[in-house]
């Protein structure tokens, strides 16, 4: 079964700044088997054919730190404290979701990234065997952890639960799902506990996912504890041996930047500049990493702090971050931000020999932007207008290896209505008297 | 001729934090003579009527600070230093802009802030015959100026038009237009040029519209020629005994402040975040503004510059810049920024008594958003959602004036498809070999 893409602007994001192509793509059995020009005879042999006349196409955006389901409880106690916010909203709503909230929060997450144009996304949530579920059901790509935090009550089910996601759920889905160990953060796990997912992880081959100094009270909190930075500390435990995303890093020092810069860091930062700013916790410095030479992706994190999952608001909420921290509008500019929501995301969640460019060889992972829009006109500069103007909702058409998950605006796997209401009476039960 | 919108949640915007309500508007004459109950005799008066089921009417939201018609370059030239930008692109491009260019180039404008639900804007340019009778056609409110900048040459021609516009289109499109005094600003007005522009004011009894403290070179830049800062220098010359709307005031301090209170000022801020953070200029202390009582609205700044006319993507970029810049996720919050958008935005244009609520009595400027998508579910929080979640393209209907200008997504004016096109054009003329 092959597709066609004809008549698009193709950015291949193979390099910073390329000026787009016009061409066409070919996609056999979820590959990209040609960019830019089709022989006549392969284009006969198409069975499905799309006219991307007025279209961008580019690799779809990669979500390099989610926690999806929690889309069931977003715009539920907004404009509070981090501590408030955790301790008396989120958490007890949180104790109360089933296994079947969290397979529903999830893939009506997915609905939200399909709509904005993201084709994978690294999730660390809780009920794996549920969100795991949904992301095959939704025909996204996922880059799945188990949430590992030391408290007394249910480690043996949660290091089961990260076990069996290894074990269970590593290519499922033709190979959609990857599989991380995802070790929650220097605050919530001491070294024995960090060891101990270090070694699930070199078990089964697995790279690791962390939050990372998201706020100034987690430093202090390691500072008084081990008097440590938390990268030092992390470091120290031997985490960076290891392919690893660290989500966040607001709060890292010129130290803790070179000794990722010193161990030549695999993996990278998953930078979430729209909670970061949402939550009062800080910039983080994104020119500075670049400058040591480490890889940036960007991701949302949960929705139900950032209360968005389009990448495209995060693509411009980093480069103005960057741009206002420094007092320089050259700071992180288009083609930057554009390659930190793909091709750099892409290697960040060890996706980059699959994803992340449209490159032949590679899995169809593909989007195709409308640009005959006012807001995105004229045409001066296709590369600031999709960082800068585009929104997720310009995103026309989305595909994952190959499959059409959107078309025209139209989803062709799930029923978004019948989502939205099964989620909204769930969410009134999850916090109804909190 | 009556328009009858029915099943909405209504958002009145009376308030910062109203619970809405579900009830139905009724439109007579351009006017709202219903707002929650419609009587069953008046239903059936009904010519046109308009079943909001799933969606939330709001005011139309209101835009500060634009220059519209630059919109014809839109990302041309991004990620460059202020003064680089101007000196080496915008300003030789917009030399070339003929009346035709500033005309297509504002009612390209028209047809972003429509779709996005923006109802009024306050625009300062020039060939401003050109951008009122782009408002005209549009079908929007406008609150125009002619921009007035010191320079020896056209100085005659600049005034000459300013009063054109004053004499001519105040009132313009059965009172969509008012016309206030457009002094560029304190680093381009001289005292006597400013004492000028204020008498033209008087004249006419028209506001004026002038930037203030955008950039810290400005604050300079005015210390050294007069000692002063920006806004003590425009205290002296007299501005604040008028109506004045004060675009960007980033950098101002707390005596600054304090003198703008103690005048009891009239009009207020129009903050325009993006275009802020874009430039690099810095963050505006809006929670200082807020606490002495002044009165803020927002806007985007020129599309040149802010690439977008989307005052959806204004009030999440307003309300994260405060959270990050006070590290406290409770600073400026959901309501607030909606109100900033709306009721207050209203005032800081003096259009406070004809549009900015929906109040029996006011002007239909009415948007109607489609709540019925994934990345607007679940409902725990409307007024969350609308500022935190909701995009411009969420907007599904626009009125102004009783007047349907968007339905579905539909434009009923504009051609969108033939202004691009026509654009596109004048936008490669424009710009060649810059």
């Amino acid at each position: 079964m092959s597709l066609l893409i004809e008549n698009a602007m193709i950015l291949t994001m193979e390099a910073e700044r390329a000026v787009p192509m016009p061409g066409d793509l070919l996609i056999e059995q979820g590959r990209i088997v040609a960019v830019g020009d089709v022989s006549a005879e392969d284009r006969a042999r198409a069975v499905e054919v799309i006219d991307a006349t007025g279209l961008v196409a580019m690799p779809g955006l990669v979500n390099c730190h989610n926690h999806a389901a929690m889309s069931i409880l977003r715009g539920f106690s907004e404009d509070l404290r981090l501590m408030e916010w955790l301790s008396e909203k989120m958490w007890p709503a949180e104790a109360r979701m089933t296994e079947e909230d969290v397979y529903l929060g999830t893939l009506l997450a997915t609905v939200e990234m399909i709509k904005s144009g993201t084709t994978a996304f690294a999730d660390m949530y809780v009920f794996t065997n549920a969100v795991a579920q949904a992301v095959v059901d939704s025909g996204m790509r996922g880059v799945l952890t188990r949430g590992l935090i030391d408290m007394p009550e249910g480690e043996a089910v949660r290091f089961q639960e990260a076990r069996e996601l290894l074990a269970r759920w590593n290519g499922a889905g033709d190979g959609r799902i990857s599989v991380m160990v995802g070790p929650h953060g220097p605050h919530t796990c001491p070294p024995a506990f960090l060891r101990r997912a270090i070694s699930l992880a070199e078990e089964f081959g697995a790279p690791l996912h962390i939050h990372l100094a998201e706020t100034t009270e987690e430093v202090e909190l390691i500072r008084r504890e081990y008097d440590r930075t938390p990268t030092e500390y992390l470091h120290e435990v031997g985490l960076f041996d290891h392919h690893v995303v660290l989500a966040h890093s607001v709060h890292l020092t010129p130290g803790d930047i070179e000794i990722l810069k010193k161990v030549g860091l695999r993996g990278g930062i998953a930078h979430n500049p729209i909670s970061n700013l949402k939550l009062g916790c800080g910039i983080a410095p994104i020119g500075e990493f670049l400058r040591a030479g480490l890889t940036v992706g960007l991701g949302t994190d949960g929705p139900g702090s950032a209360t968005t999952l389009d990448m495209f608001e995060e693509m411009k909420a980093a480069a103005w971050m960057q741009k206002v921290k420094a007092f320089d509008p050259t700071a992180l500019q288009a083609g930057q931000v554009l390659q930190m929501a793909t091709s750099e995301g892409a290697k960040v969640l060890a996706l980059d020999e699959q994803v992340g460019t449209l490159t032949v060889g590679k899995q169809a992972d593909i989007i195709l932007v409308d640009m005959r829009a006012a807001h995105l006109c004229p045409p001066h500069d296709l590369t600031a207008l999709l960082a800068y103007s585009a929104s997720g909702a310009d995103v026309h058409t989305t595909i994952v290896a190959g499959k059409v998950l959107m078309r025209d605006r139209q989803l062709t796997q799930l029923d978004e209505q019948a989502l939205i209401a099964e989620v909204t009476a769930r969410a009134k039960r999850i916090t109804a008297g909190i």
